[in-house]
């Protein structure tokens, strides 16, 4: 087996071991990648102190085998949370742990149930969530390739930017090029705003098209090799008056400010509040509507949350976004994203793509 | 106000009457879009007798009041649901409805503690969905172009398959193609199956490339203006022997039988069944791993579900796939899947590509 997926099952069963549980559920699935090599779509994954167990259903049985090394296989018989349940009755488990925030209320109430009296729950908040933040050296590996497949989509792109061209068009033509270079697909819905939908942090790319004077906000990732990059330049179609310059220097120096702070020690919350206080500094403060960035890694937004008084602290193997930006409403927005990972000795930025402001 | 949401919402708030709620919490972001026309990923919809609330954060302000008529906007301040367990007891509410598959344990337990004593929470289960699955005639007319479209885009593939082509490209081709003719993206992640790998019902693209003399399963759905499709063929590249005629003929012949007992009043267990009772005449049912088919709308799986033992009826507006397939481990996989809707007085099927084996 992977000796990277064995590192992480025995770091669980030690805190399993610590704990006093007989076993952890894991409900997400790219937890389930993360400790099992499987990606399927449906299924429980039980963390014992000495095996894994996945109850799934027939569509993932196959797949299952091939995929995972050492994980016994469980076809699910009826509900899967009631034969999850049923399972851990028969093994006669006494302290199970699971996640409050992966299991619904409606699923819990079925394993309480099926799993009966002998069966004691205990809330384990984000256990695999945690050791999945320290990205080892191959995880790194794989997120440098998908934070430069970003970069190389991205500087594609800036040649399609031209009046007359609709933004759909655009998002299609990114994300083609994406799996072109291999990924498996966008790692969240390309966003391409433009004129006064640019100040709509999350828009959806329409049918509009891009005019002269206005500003673009491009923001895509890719999904690599299962790890996933995100990252947002802002461009100008046409040349920018002295307004959208002022605004996007004080968005640039704010990402700089925040990247600057990023060390291992140093808390998500003073990362945060580094570009805000640049932002406040041009008066732009209440135009940053979100946080300053998230983890990132299997999942484009993980832990940790970059956002006002987080008070986690960076450590090595970290990896987040650090993406200012402000939103005018009826004018436009502008954001800059780049992908961060923190070493015990240096910040070393993943995507490559120069910030200057580019008019067009 | 679209008479459609308004006829929606009111529907809801009837049953909020009958049910002596005084609210309702609505998650799940494509129920808001089926109520208020929103869909943002963040926030919770509080349904009330005389009005809707929608309690966001600031990257979905601007695009909720943008998106929406009728709902008011609650910046959210804290913890979604500690804000909005806090906007509940200051509204002093007394009876709210959720729906316990679609709250975390986590967060039932914040909202809870935030709305205090005075709030009793009561279960409302499936509510919004069992409204979304009765399509009314615009969401019809939009899934239909919705199928139509992939259609196409499926026609367009058979003509890349080819020895020597990889999986991912095709699949690169297939979603780009959807793009291009106005697609948002692709419903899930498109599947290529080729070889051996045909026998996983969830493959994902590869890297393999295809070889003469194997069945490649093709599975793709659009997302078009928020509406997905969903279908698959299965080719031969190349002049497929008897056995795989066989095979071919048995599922084509079982899709035949369960869309012929598709009709309102029908169960969607019966439905299954007759899919399932043609393959066991082949001896091939113990292949046959997964259910018939799922309800299709704003989500590529909502309700109904068709699987063995399924009690629920269909009724005029439901939209559900029909897709039985054989999957033999080491040797490949038949799937064929089309779309069909349900009205008073016949079935239409909305993908309109040709069944019949396809050799290449």
């Amino acid at each position: 087996m992977n000796t990277e997926l064995a590192k992480r099952r025995r770091a669980l069963q030690g805190r399993l071991k610590q704990s006093g549980l007989d076993g952890l559920l894991v409900t997400h699935p790219p937890d389930w990648y993360y400790l099992a090599g499987f990606f399927g779509e449906s299924g429980t994954l039980l963390v014992f102190p000495t095996n894994l167990t996945l109850i799934t259903d027939g569509r993932f049985t196959v797949q299952a085998r091939e995929e995972m090394k050492g994980v016994r296989i469980q076809l699910q018989k009826g509900a899967l949370f009631e034969s999850t349940g049923r399972f851990l009755k028969e093994g006669k488990h006494k302290q199970v742990g699971f996640d409050p925030a992966r299991v619904s209320h409606g699923q819990f109430r079925m394993l309480r149930k099926a799993a009966g009296a002998g069966v004691r729950w205990k809330e384990a908040p984000g256990w695999v969530s945690a050791l999945r933040m320290r990205k080892d050296p191959a995880e790194l590996a794989q997120m440098r390739k998908a934070a430069l497949l970003a970069g190389e989509v991205l500087e594609n792109a800036f040649g399609l930017l031209k009046p007359g061209v609709r933004e759909f068009e655009i998002a299609a033509e990114i994300e083609y090029q994406m799996r072109k270079r291999g990924a498996s697909g966008p790692a969240f819905e390309t966003i391409v705003a433009s004129g006064a939908r640019a100040a709509l942090p999350h828009a959806r790319p329409t049918a509009k098209r891009l005019r002269k004077n206005e500003l673009v906000v491009l923001d895509l990732g890719a999904i690599l090799g299962h790890y996933c990059s995100d990252m947002t330049r802002t461009v100008y179609v046409g040349h920018a008056p002295a307004r959208v310059r002022r605004w996007y220097q004080a968005v640039l120096e704010a990402q700089l400010a925040a990247i600057a702070v990023v060390k291992a020690g140093v808390s998500c919350g003073e990362v945060d509040r580094a570009a805000r206080e640049v932002l406040a500094g041009h008066r732009l403060d209440r135009y940053f509507v979100h946080s300053t960035g998230h983890g990132l890694g299997l999942e484009v937004h993980e832990d940790p949350r970059v956002a006002r008084g987080q008070k986690a602290r960076l450590e090595p193997g970290n990896v987040i976004t650090i993406e200012p930006g402000v939103y005018l409403e009826g004018v436009g927005g502008i954001r800059i994203e780049d992908d961060v990972a923190v070493h015990s000795d240096r910040t070393e930025i993943l995507t490559r793509v120069k910030r200057d402001l580019i008019e067009l």
